[in-house]
């Protein structure tokens, strides 16, 4: 039997400073030689397992079938358990702890078909401490998965209904405001928000964007370069939300925005709508504000 | 038919940080499992168009045949044309936007042989957002390519001579001054020019170099050992050109240079040449100067 | 034949920013396009082969059997040898240079079988400069290995008991107290000390910890979480030794620990250990000290 999945999507907080990820790579290679590992990132920041699971929620359409490989782990060597999911009836498997990390992802997935709890030794390594489960539990179970190992012979099954859930957060309007939240600031220091683009239609082409004691025109724009010099963006990204950006520069820099932050969308009046011609001229005046940059 | 290359060579200023790297392996491996990825770098800064055409230059001759795809691209969602230029009459195919980022590395192939702008939608994924072409355009091309899918199938030729030039510094001899420039700091703070090693012998085993407001003394070595202790040194680098720099530590920190810095190289005086008897005697003071350390 | 190794484990000093790792990879593939590369890490500090040769010392027992390619080479150029060693007589061959960087694995492996110099230039790149020993010699030799090349038609052999020794800190006991030195700091700010579990057994289960001009009490813990807010711990990490954490934070950030700093255990007397009852109860003021972080 050549082994039911080829390749293991590997996300974790291990950061690449460290040997961590290297030895997954190892444990995998001495289990399951013939699966390919991708790397989808290591830089999750230490133990944030939110930005973990809006990573692997972003990715999980473009992922190839396989297994996922998902450990942002604060709770290791505590009870809580050890998991590999089961979506599209065997479509796909992520392994990871059951934290909420793999719940938005099994959720886009259409949600678990089974589920099992990682305990069987046989599919473990021996450890010398309880620290590094992705080398001595996780890893191992993922490399076995693509060898043909059962998911049941992993461990026993659990109700996939009882999985720590993962909390996505969701806008809301306010007598005709829109509440949003960033979810993500990217390389280039754009603040994706969780809002799709027809949320904020009713808004008008240009709205006003608060966020702590900040107000801010925004245009919306089809590109970075479409948003103008100076100008402050909301352009539908590569993954269909709409982000916050100032063409290239780093809107989180220049705004002050983080992860977590909340914005508040308002339309104008019509009289403020009227006032721009042939496009955007309302200048934004833009201060560095390096003390709030992230 | 097994395809035509097996090895993409990715360079990008995606940082390791987002996933975005991770996905252009996962559409590169759901289109063309068989195909090797080798990650050159993917930090290259933000937007640096520069570095990125640089750092293909400098490794273009060390890389397999097959496939580079190269993304460092600051007009992504505008005009700028998505392309694949081939070279060697297809030895290598390299993708990427036309923005210059290509040229260097083409033009130390021989030239381009044809081109074609990427615009065939079925080797495009469909796009949320047009900001991540990395993933959308460039990648499937690249992994098309692996699959034996011909150049001339990703869309129309262009022709390569209008196609967008890289503008690499050449250094240059103001009355008997010669004239470089800085074009890569590394990790290690060598500071590389772009001169050949011939291009100072007329100078002499020491010479004065000139950069901004500071005047150092630097002396010729074969390796960073042979500088000595605190002096300055111009060695010929792993590419063969001249760096400068300071034995185990950072020529760039110590002297406050920078990707870009205006270096001029003069020749001592006989009556200064005669000065040092057995090697170097002409101490330098080195101070760390840790305000412009980049 | 289709080659003796498939598998090079491979250890820098490189950083990921400029394109060193990536050039041996390509030089790896277009010698022994079969072979497998696993990165360990290449974000050891520049130039610190003791930090190298640690990293290499943790991960050997999980490496593939293969080939291991390190390189931390201050003295790239110079006199220092670059070897080849076997171990295992046969099992595995490590390439690097002669420095130390590979003598902690290589003794953990139960020693060198046998050792070459890498002379020979026919498995060698021609080099412009004799300063990217990775790419030009410990590379190429790696991948040869892999494609059935024989040890000894690398270069001359050489004695193995005269290769440069690793020298790896010893804890030791000074009238009741026992001196252990910080080896590793890794990404969560955990501070692993040369320690073996039972090293400390007669000290109790809390225990004084002295360092620089600081007093601490630690706890022994299975687990970070088991520590409890605010506590020292002391807890057998997943290499099995014994590391200094805080649940959720650095302890190296807020104790002021680095790689290198000597750490002493002392028990404390009987009168003390019967202060805390059920468990843990003396306090510890922990301040940041942001002054002092790593």
């Amino acid at each position: 039997m050549s082994g039911r999945y080829d390749t293991i999507t590997f996300l974790s907080d291990y950061g690449l400073v460290d040997e961590f990820v290297g030895l997954v790579h190892s444990v995998v290679r001495s289990i399951a030689p013939d699966a390919a590992v991708v790397d989808l990132t290591h830089q999750i920041a230490p133990y944030d397992v939110r930005a973990g699971g809006l990573t692997l929620a972003r990715s999980v359409q473009y992922l190839c079938p396989g297994v996922v490989l998902a450990v942002v782990d604060p709770g290791v060597g505590t009870g809580r358990r050890a998991i590999a999911v089961e979506v599209g009836h065997g479509a796909s498997v992520l392994v990871g702890p059951d934290n909420g990390l793999l719940a938005p992802a099994v959720a886009l997935c259409g949600g678990a078909t089974r589920a099992v709890e990682l305990t069987e030794p046989a599919y473990r390594l021996p450890a010398p401490g309880a620290t590094f489960a992705g080398r001595d539990v996780f890893a191992p179970a993922a490399a076995w998965l693509c060898t043909g190992v059962e998911l049941t012979a992993l461990g026993p099954e659990v109700d996939p209904g009882g999985l720590v859930p993962g909390l996505l957060p969701v806008s809301h309007d306010e007598d005709g405001v829109l509440v949003a939240e960033v979810l993500w600031i990217d390389r280039y220091g754009n603040a994706q928000l969780n809002l799709d683009p027809e949320e904020i239609t009713p808004y008008g082409d240009r709205v006003r964007l608060r966020f702590g004691a900040e107000v801010r025109t925004a245009v919306r724009a089809m590109s970075y370069e479409e948003v103008g010099p100076g100008q402050v963006g909301l352009v539908v990204d590569s993954y269909g939300l709409l982000s916050v950006v100032v063409d290239r520069r780093s809107a989180a820099g220049e705004l002050g925005l983080d992860a977590g932050t909340l914005v508040s969308i308002e339309a104008f009046s019509d009289d403020e709508q009227e006032a721009p011609s042939g496009g955007v001229t309302t200048p934004v005046q833009l201060t560095t504000r390096k003390e709030a940059q992230p």
